[in-house]
């Protein structure tokens, strides 16, 4: 039967490869690269450093193909997430079939952890119930940009004995403070920390984690939210793309 | 100055260790490893094997040393928990002064990342405020339980677009269901899922992950919870002790 390795590479950083990782992509005949219009071409440099770097067997094919695009017009977000899963669960079918031997192994290479908002498992999930292409498949994790994060600020992700909220920009406002103290921001395009105004809330933010143009910043979100925005802005205008995160912490260990 | 590494080892599978952490441990002149009473003493093992399997350098030293018992007689939670770690600073202290040299490099191995319900950054930080001995420190990101235990189950942590909450089997009540239809619970010594009796929901069990002892089970709360009891229980004698994982969730992808 077809094998399949969905294999988490870590935030940025080459070293951030586990071993479990490294042995996937020997194992895989072929190594299945999505090309993303590459504005993010540094993303791409990288992805090829694991590969030349890692990658011992002198026999595996590296295929390339392009993801489509999300429609948007006129449908709701679930709506355009559903049908562009179901556009991309058939170029996979695909590919499968006109790349994988029956007995092959066919590894993808995911950016942090294939958990983490990325849809990997699920899209393989909907290739299987098309039904027309067999195959087994596994998940390697990798480290995630909310681990290189914390890394770099060298700070806890949770207080001693309490929550932490995993949220997106569109959610923060129901997400911070609330129960959890901390809240991490993932997929946040539109700066949301910019309308938390709570004197006591601490932010930690980062971008290209991992990387030799890792940046970081932290403080009270009032002292530094317009220093972070302006160098977001100027990053971004440098290197033609940006990838950020943050945590959001109000309170501290031991607080009553 | 001395120089600290706080590095994650991974959540049980010696083939968990990053690039970085092989790194990190070769460039230690001391492994500070701390050993709490070995009822566990499989997981020292898997910590021997990694140091067998990695570490090449020949004059590395490997330093086991006790680590303080909580006291918890008369005392609240945050209070033990405090009082503990100012225990755990003071013999952090003595560790570098004793037996690390003003200009070497010693490592604390972590399970997990060190960001995730561990306290070694913040007891490090502890140390650093005692003002007694010099010396900066990195922390290097390690895979979680929380990965190791979605990889084994093959699931996103995440519906699309929602968030998560990880939580403490203390906070399950108020987690869960809640605003994120996803709780990770870790910590948890009271099973507090017996108490989920929502018929919608889902839990993903998981114990000794990584581990050849791997144990996982899943389905909806009511129709599995007494299976999970009953497995654990007998894991647990079994093996001496147990360390497990679980994620609850309600709905799916692209509910309305």
């Amino acid at each position: 039967m077809r094998q399949l390795l969905i294999v988490g590479i870590g935030a940025g950083n080459p070293e951030h490869m586990t071993v479990q990782a490294i042995n996937a992509l020997n194992r895989a005949d072929v190594l299945f690269i999505p090309t993303k219009g590459e504005a993010k071409s540094q993303l791409a440099d990288i992805r090829r450093d694991i590969c030349d770097r890692y990658v011992t067997r002198a026999d595996g094919r590296i295929i390339e193909f392009a993801v489509p695009v999300r429609q948007t017009a006129g449908r709701s977000y679930d709506a355009s997430v559903d049908g562009w899963h179901a556009a991309i669960a058939q170029s996979y079918e695909r590919l499968l079939l006109d790349e994988l031997g029956p007995e092959q192994t066919g590894a993808f290479l995911v950016w942090g952890d294939p958990m983490l908002y990325d849809s990997t498992i699920r899209i393989v999930e909907r290739v299987r119930a098309l039904g027309t292409v067999d195959f087994d498949y596994a998940v390697i994790p990798g480290i995630t940009s909310v681990q290189a994060l914390t890394a770099s600020h060298r700070i806890p992700l949770n207080l001693v004995g309490k929550p932490v909220q995993i949220t997106t920009g569109r959610r923060l406002a129901e997400s911070f403070p609330g129960l959890a103290e901390t809240a991490v921001v993932m997929l946040d395009g539109e700066q949301a920390f910019m309308a938390i105004d709570d004197p006591e809330a601490f932010i930690y933010w980062g971008a290209y984690l991992g990387t030799p143009q890792e940046i970081i910043l932290s403080g009270r979100v009032l002292e530094v939210r317009e220093e972070i925005l302006k160098t977001r802005s100027q990053a971004r205008a440098r290197h033609g793309w940006i990838m950020d995160v943050y945590l959001l912490r109000k309170g501290a260990d031991f607080d009553a």
